[in-house]
């Protein structure tokens, strides 16, 4: 089972880093890569690379503007993040148990009625306003039942060292200078 | 008990929408207020203040330069979000207990060190690059135990009406036409 995002209608300069914020967190919470519509950027792409080969692990991010196509070709199960759709509590418990890959799919106000259909949930999370960045960060931090705070990245070139006070990070094997 | 948010060094154009984020999922995950220091930004406020007329709630938004005297006085608990912290999943147990207020900081990646000693706790969420959206929404979640995602707000003039597809609202007393 693995999660891929699609990020709808990405405009330039407006939602460089609202994106780009996305695209982290798709990673950080364990998705395994993140395609975007809309408008093409290099600079969000390279953000997002630089991230991965520092940090590790095998995320993607892609660029494909036939968001339509995509969604109705997808094998697994697709969900819309939405402020309009049913509650995620009331939906989540059956979603996990799911064998199947799963598609999120995060838009902003104006996406097309066509993805209220295509999906097969159309999932809100509080019934208010609020950001595709924490819709998604509450998603997968449910679906995964909090796993992915404990996850881990491959061939990472730093790590965090937690501290109570202060930051401490470990340079790693092909660490920049 | 009441939760308030400060987010330090909002720059202009760049945090405008990151900030609006911020503030957004501030109200809607249950803090009382969020105050902001760096540049002065009377859209981003006028943003939250509309937000708070059509959808309801006491939230407010505020701006304070003067970041470390806030802290310095804030009667309660001093959570920082940051990467460099220690882990969510070994605190967060405890800080539910409190009865005390609680202000949560939020940074970037240029926070002075100072604010790593002044607070009581430094938290992060997945040792991962991420989001301020995303930290501020997984922290609040777990600390209410997500019941945050029921919450419904006073005085709304629009609500939700969740659909398993398309969008419904209801318009109460005092809509806008």
């Amino acid at each position: 089972m693995e999660i891929e995002v699609l990020r709808l209608g990405h405009r330039l300069p407006r939602d460089e880093r609202i994106s780009t914020h996305v695209a982290l967190v798709a990673r950080a919470f364990g998705a395994r890569s993140i395609t975007y519509s809309g408008q093409h950027d290099a600079g969000l792409e390279e953000s997002v690379k630089k991230i991965c080969e520092t940090w590790g692990g095998p995320f993607k991010i892609k660029y494909n503007p036939d968001w339509r196509n995509l969604i109705k070709n997808f094998r697994g199960i697709k969900v819309h993040l939405t402020v309009y759709g049913e509650p995620l509590q009331n939906i989540i418990d059956n979603l996990r148990e799911t064998p199947r890959d799963v598609l999120i799919i995060l838009g902003g106000p104006k996406v097309p009625s066509e993805v209220y259909q295509l999906a097969d949930f159309n999932i809100s999370i509080t019934l208010q306003p609020h950001s595709e960045v924490s819709a998604l960060s509450i998603f997968l931090h449910e679906f995964f039942r909090g796993k992915e705070l404990m996850k881990t990245f491959e061939n990472a070139k730093v790590r965090v060292i937690p501290q109570p006070r202060g930051k401490k990070t470990l340079f790693l094997n092909n660490a920049p200078d």
